[in-house]
C-alpha cells in the first residue's frame, strides 16, 4: 500500500509518520512518498530524514522517499493526503494582519483570511485532484488543507475525481475532551455532529449509548471542558447562551457569537505578539532546528504547541478505517445526500459517517435545529460564493463572497479589505489577474 | 360594504379615508367604523370628525362612526384593516433609544426594536384575528402593522382566520420612483420582487414588458433614484455594490449592508434630534392640532412628512382589487406556496401576486438569487424564532431570536439589550411575565 | 412582425391563418412563412394557396409564402410555431395499432404510442430549436407538437434556446365547456389547473372570482358537461369517483382511471373502423380535397371533426398576449420554478401563467393534492425517462421508460411491444440505430 | 429485562423463543409475557407450554407467563413485540379471495388485501402504542405486523409513543441468499437498501467492502439466487429487466413488474389449492398438533414451511443490538429524516440503519434511482392515503386509496372490490361503521 503526502515538507509530517508507525499492524503502509514544491524542498528533506530515522527506530518496514515530481509520485498510490499552504505562513500573515488592521477579525478559516486562503488553494488542489484522477483514479484523496469544507466542496463539484474526503480535528478534539469530562473512554462517546467545517455543532452527546447532553452542557458553563485548540481564543460560553442554544458550540463559534470580545482579544494579542502566523513562524523555526538533530528518532513533544494537534492522527485513523472497511463512525466532510435535510444533496457537510472501503456513508441528522438554522444556511450560501469566485476569478464574485460573510457584512469595509488582500496576494491569484 | 379600521385613531386614517373617497365609484364602501382602545378614544374622535367632514365635502355616501367596542364593530364587516401600535410612540421611543444607547441599530422593523414590536403586537393581533374568525369569518384582514411580514406569518400559522394579507409601502414606493426615472406611468412598471418584508429585492424591472433592469441599476449608482421613505436614512449605494449585486436593494437594506455608516448616522441624528420616534411624536402633535380645525375638509399635506406615505393608499388599492376580482399584480405578504422555491410552502413572503376575489395568488420567482440567498434564509429563520418567542414568552426563545438577528449577533450585547428592553416594555408583554 | 409555421403543410394551418386574420388589429402579423419537409411540399402548397385566398378575402395585409428551406425562413422571425408529425399519420397508425394488437392502450400522448412519438419528435425539434437559437434568438418557439409536455421539457433542458412554450387545447376546451354549463362568458371562468400535459387536473373553478367548483363537479356527474375532444373516448365519470377525487379530471384521465373500459372501447372501435389514425387519414384526404377548391376562401367547417379544435386558436391567443404584454392568465407548459412545490424547479408543468412580453410567469399552486400526488409524481418520473431515452437512444433507457408507464407496467408486455415498435419505426429513430 | 410479546399465540412464537434462548448470553432477557385476546387464549396456552419446555431444556433462566390482560403485562416492559392478525387467517382468506374473484391480485401486503389488513390493524396497534406510552414509555415497540411500513408510519404519526421500529424479513433473506451465492459469510455482505417495506430495492451489494453488484445481478438472471420467501410466487427476472434496472428487486416486486404472470399463477394456484391463507390454515393446524406434544422441547423444523422464516430472528437481533448499543447496520422501517432525499423527513422508509441504544440512525442513500423514482413516490403517496382512510373511516378516503394502488388503478374495479371487502370485514372495521 502506497501513501503520497502532498505538502510533505510541513512541520506536521512527523505526526502523520508516527500515526502510520503506530497503526502499522492493522494498516500496513509499505511505501510513503513526500511531495512538495521546489521552495519547500529543503524543509521536506529535513522532515524526510527525520521520518526515515523514526521508521528505522520503530522497526516497521516502510519505504520512504521524497520528490518534487508530483506526477511521478502519484503512480500506484492508494491514498493521497494534502496538507499544503499556498504562499506559506507569509501569506497567512497577510490574511490575518490586513483585516485586523481594519478592525476586522482576520481568522484563517471562514473569515476574510479564510476566503483568501480558499482563493489561493482551490485552483492548486483542483490541479492535484485532476492528476490523481488521471494517474491513480482509485486512490482516496484525504484533504486536510483549510478551509477544508470549502476545498472539499470545490473538489467534489469541479474535479472529475470523486474519492475525496475532507478532515478536520475539531470534532475529534471535542470528543476527546468530553470523554475526559465524562470519565469514559473516547471511543465510548458519540457526538451527533451537524453543520459545516468550522461551523459544526454537537446536537447530542452519548456515552455508551446513554444521552448525557445536558450534563455536558452544564459542565461547559463551568468551564470544566475546554476543547479549544491552541491556535484560537478561548473565551468560554455564558450560562444564558448554552441554556438557550441547547447545542454544543465548537471553538470557532466564538468568532461569530462573541465577535466583539474575540476581535478585542485578537487585536490585543496582535499588538503584543503580532499575528498568530508570526507566532507560528517562530514555532516552526524552532521545530525545524529540532528536526535537524540526527539524534532525534521520534515526533518531538514541541510539535503539540503548533496548534493542529490530532489532525494527522485523524487522517491516519480515517485511512485505516477505509482500508479495513471498519464501519467506524467518524466525522468528516463529504457530500450531504440528505444527511442534513435542509441542504442540497450535493452540498459538502461535516457530519458523522460510517467509514467503509467504498467511502464515508453519512448518518442522517434530519432538519437543522431551528436555533442555528439561519446561521448554517447563510454560511453554506457564503461558501458557495467563495467557491464560485475562487474559480471564476471575477472581482464581483469575490466582493459578493465578502459581503455574504457574517464577520464582514458591511459593504464599505468589504471593499477596502478585499482590495488590499487582492493586491497583497496578487502573485498567488492568477485567476484574478487574467 | 363595510370596512372596519382597527387603530382608527392613527394619524394615517385621513389618508385611508381619502383613498376610499377617491375610489368610491369602483369600490363603493358604504360603512366605515373606526375602532381604538380607550386610551386612543380622544385622538380617534378628532380623526373621526375630520373623516366625517372629508366624506361630506366629497359628496359620496359613506356612513362613518367610531367606537371602542371591537366585537360590535366587526359585525358584518367585509374588510378589516389593522394599523396599531401597542404602547404607542412612547414604546417605539424605547425600541430605538435602548439599542442605540448600546451602540446598536434600534430600528423598528427587523432589528432589536422590531423584535420587541413583534413581541408586543403579535398577541394583540392574534386576538383580533380570532374575533374576526368568530364574528365575520368571510372578511379580509388587511394588516399594515409592522413588522408586517412576521405579524402576517404569526397570524396565518397561529390563528384560525386564513383571510389575512400583509401590506407594506416599500415595493409601491420603489415602483413609483422607478417609473419617474424611466419617465413612464407607474402602472407600466413591473418589478419582480423577491424576499421578505423590509428585506425584499427587485430582481428585474420591466417597463411595458421590456427589461430595463440594467438601466435602473445604473441610475441608482448616480443617485438619480431615491426611493427611501422619510423615516429612514438615505446613504446611497456604491457602484461596486450595485454592479456586483445585480439586484435592486430596498432602503432598509442599508441597515444590513451599510451597518456602520447607518449606525453612525442614527447615533448622530439621535444626539441632535432624539430618536425618530421623538421626531414623529412632535409631527403627530402638530398633525392633530391641524386635524382639530373644523375648517379642514381634506387630508393635510403635512401628513406626508410622517413617513408612511402611500401605506393607506396601498391598502385601499388592495381592497378594491379583491372586491373587483381585478387580477392586478400587487406586491403583498402572503403564504409562499412555492413562489420562492428555497422557502417552505407555509412561510410568509413578500412577492408579486395576482389579486383575486379569493385572495392573492403569488407568481413564482424560482430559486433565490445566489448572491442574497444566505441573507434571506437567515432572515426567515430569524423571523421564525421571533414568532416563536412572541407566543411562548420564554426568555430563552427571545434570546435566540436576538442572537439570530443580523444586526445583533454578538451574544454579550444580545443579553444586555434584551434584558433592558424586556424590563422597559414589561407592561405590554404579559406573555413574558406569566 | 414575422411568424414561421413549421409543419405548415398540416391540415390545421387554415385554423391558425383564420386566427391571425381575426386578431390582426391587435396582433398585426405582417409576414407568414410556412415550412415543411420535401415530402410535405405538395400538401403545403395546397394549404398555402388556401391561406393566400383567405388572407386576400379578409382584406388584411399579410405577406404569405412557403418553402422547404427552414434556415432561410427563420431569418428575422419573431414567432415560430411547430406542429409537425415525424413519419406522418402512417407512423401514428403504428403507434396505435401495435399496442392495441397486444391488448394495450395505444394512445398517442402518454402511452406506448406517445413514447414513440416522443422518440421520433424530440431530436427533430431539438434541431429546430438550435436553428432558432442561431438564426433568430429572440423569437418565441410555440410548440404544439405532441407529446407537448415532454417535448417542451426536452427542449428547455437540452437546447440553448430558452424561449419555448408548450401549448395544448385541453385546458382551453375545459374552460369553454364549463363556461357554457355555468352560463357565463369563458373569459369570466378561471380554472386553477395543476399537473402535466394530458395529465392536468382542475383544482378550483371560479366564475367572476366566485368558487363554483362543487357545482361543476355535480354537473359532471350528470354528464351535463362534456369536454372530451373529438379524438378520444368519452365514457363519463361516476359519482363515487368525482365525489372522492374533488378535482376536475381531464378527458385523457380516462386512459388511466378507466383503463379497462377505455381499452375495450378502443379495441372495439379499432375492429370496426381501424385506428383513430386511419379515421383521421380519411378525414384529411377529404379535407385536402376541399382545400384544393379555388372557390374556398375560409376555414371549412369540416376541419372541426379533425380533433384538435382550438389548438391553433390557443397558439394565436398566446402569441398575441406575448406581443401585447397583456398579463392575461393562460394555461401553458413551462418551467415549474415552484409553481407545484413537490416538483423540481426545472420540471415542465402545465399550469396557469400570467403571459408577458418576457414570457409566461406561473402562478403558484402549492403542494400537489394528496389524492393524485402519486400519479403526477410517477408521470413526471416517467416523462424524464422518455426524454432520456429519446436522446441517448439506448435500448435499456427505452425499456425503463416503458416499464415506468402506468398503462404498460408489466415487464413482459413492455418488451414485446417495445421491440415491435422499435422495428416498425426504425427509419425515424436514427439515435437507436447508431 | 422484560419482553412482552403481543400476539403471543402466534405459531411463530417458538421461533422468537428460540432466538432469545440462543442470544441469552449477550441479550439476557429475564422475563417474557405472552399476550393475546380471549379468542387466542387456547392457542397461546399451547405455545406457552411449548415455550416453557424449550426454556427449561435450554437451561437459561427466563420467567415466562401468558395473559390476556395487556395493560398488566406491559408494566416495566423494556421491549414489546407486536405480531398480530386482526380477524385471524379467516380475514386474510377474504383479503385474498375477494380480489382474486375479480381477477385482481389479492396479496396481503400492498395490494387490495394489504389495504384492508391496514384498515383492520392500524386502529388496534394505535391502542397498543398508547398503552405502551402510558405504562412503559421507555419500552421499544418492535412491530412485525404487516403491512409493516404503513403500520409503522401510522404509529409514528398518530401515537404519542415514538420508540417504534418496523421490521420485515425480506432484506434479511436477501442478504442471506446473496451471501450464499457469493460464498461469503452473511455478516460480510452489505446491501444498500432503498425504498419502502415490500417495495425495497438493493442499490449496491458489497462483500467485505468490495462492490459486487454486477456479479449478483448476473447471477440473478441465471436464477442462481432465489430469495423468494415460501409465501409468494417465484417467477424469476429476465435479462432485459435486470440489465436495464441495475437494481436488485425484492420478491414482492413481481406483483408490480410481472403483474400478468403473477395474477395468472395466483389464480391457477387458487383454483387448485385455494388461497395462500387456506394453505397456511392447514399448515397451522398441523403445527399446533405438533406444539401440543409434551415431548417437543424445541422449535419444530416444520415451522419453516410457514413462510415468515427469519422474521422473529430479525426481531431478536434488533432488540439485542439496541440493548447492546452495538452499532450494527440493520435494515428497518423508521423515519426518513433525509435518508431518501426525495421523500419527506417524516415518511417511514425501509433503509439501512446503525442500531444504537437510542434507536436506529438511518444512513443516507441520496436521491431515488431515476429508474424507480416514480414507482416509489407513487407507493408512498398511496401509503399515505391508506393511513388516512384507516383513521378517518371515510368511504371516499378508502376509495382514493384503492384508486391510487398500482395493482388496482381502474376506478370501476376499485369500487366493486372495495365495497365487497368493506362488507366482508365489517365487524373488524368499526371506524367505517360509525
Amino acid at each position: 500500500m502506497k501513501l503520497v503526502i502532498i505538502g510533505g515538507g510541513s512541520s506536521y509530517t512527523p505526526e502523520i509518520i508516527e500515526g502510520l508507525i503506530n497503526r502499522h499492524a492493522s494498516f500496513p503502509v509499505s511505501q510513503i512518498v513526500l511531495v512538495d514544491i521546489d521552495e519547500g524542498f529543503e524543509k521536506m528533506s529535513i522532515v524526510g530524514e527525520l521520518a526515515k530515522r523514526m521508521i528505522e527506530a520503530s522497526g516497521v518496514l516502510i519505504d520512504l522517499s521524497w520528490t518534487t515530481d508530483r506526477k511521478e509520485a502519484l503512480k500506484d498510490a492508494n491514498f493521497v493526503s494534502t496538507q499544503l499552504r499556498v504562499g506559506g505562513l507569509k501569506a497567512r500573515e497577510k490574511d490575518e494582519r490586513i483585516p485586523l488592521s481594519h478592525g476586522m477579525i482576520g481568522q484563517e478559516t471562514n473569515g476574510a483570511g479564510g476566503i483568501f486562503k480558499a482563493f489561493r488553494t482551490i485552483p492548486v488542489l483542483l490541479d492535484i485532484a485532476n492528476d490523481i484522477h488521471n494517474i491513480c483514479p482509485d486512490a482516496w484523496m484525504i484533504n486536510f488543507t483549510n478551509p477544508a469544507g470549502m476545498v472539499t466542496e470545490a473538489l467534489l463539484h469541479h474535479s472529475p475525481h470523486k474519492r475525496v474526503i475532507g478532515v478536520c480535528n475539531i470534532p475529534f478534539n471535542m470528543q476527546q475532551s468530553i470523554a475526559e469530562v465524562l470519565e469514559v473512554n473516547p471511543s465510548a462517546v458519540r457526538i451527533e455532529f451537524v453543520g459545516l467545517n468550522h461551523f459544526v455543532y454537537g446536537k447530542k452527546v452519548y456515552a455508551n449509548g446513554v444521552d448525557r447532553t445536558q450534563e455536558v452542557l452544564d459542565r461547559l458553563i463551568d468551564q470544566v471542558v475546554n476543547y479549544s485548540p491552541a491556535n484560537i481564543v478561548n473565551l468560554g460560553w455564558t450560562e444564558t447562551f448554552l441554556k438557550s442554544l441547547q447545542l454544543l458550540p465548537n471553538p470557532y463559534h466564538q468568532y461569530y457569537y462573541k465577535q466583539e470580545a474575540t476581535l478585542e482579544k485578537d487585536v490585543k494579542s496582535y499588538e503584543e505578539n503580532g499575528t498568530r502566523s508570526e507566532v507560528v513562524q517562530e514555532v516552526e523555526r524552532k521545530l525545524f532546528e529540532l528536526y535537524k538533530q540526527p539524534t532525534l528518532h521520534e515526533k518531538p513533544k514541541e510539535l503539540e504547541s503548533r496548534g493542529g494537534a490530532y489532525y494527522s492522527d485523524v487522517a491516519c485513523s480515517l485511512m485505516s478505517a477505509i482500508y479495513n472497511n471498519s464501519h467506524e463512525i467518524m466525522t468528516v466532510n463529504t457530500l450531504n445526500n440528505g444527511a442534513i435535510s435542509d441542504l442540497a444533496d450535493d452540498s459538502v457537510v461535516e457530519v458523522n459517517c460510517v467509514i467503509t472501503k467504498s467511502g464515508p456513508m453519512p448518518l442522517v441528522t434530519g432538519a437543522l435545529p431551528s436555533q442555528v438554522k439561519g446561521d448554517i444556511l447563510k454560511m453554506k450560501a457564503f461558501e458557495e460564493l467563495v467557491i464560485k469566485a475562487s474559480i471564476s476569478g471575477k472581482y464581483e464574485d469575490a466582493y459578493l463572497a465578502f459581503l455574504a460573510n457574517p464577520l464582514i457584512g458591511d459593504e464599505d469595509r468589504a471593499k477596502v479589505v478585499l482590495d488590499e488582500l487582492l493586491e497583497a496576494h496578487k502573485v498567488y491569484l492568477p485567476q484574478f489577474n487574467k
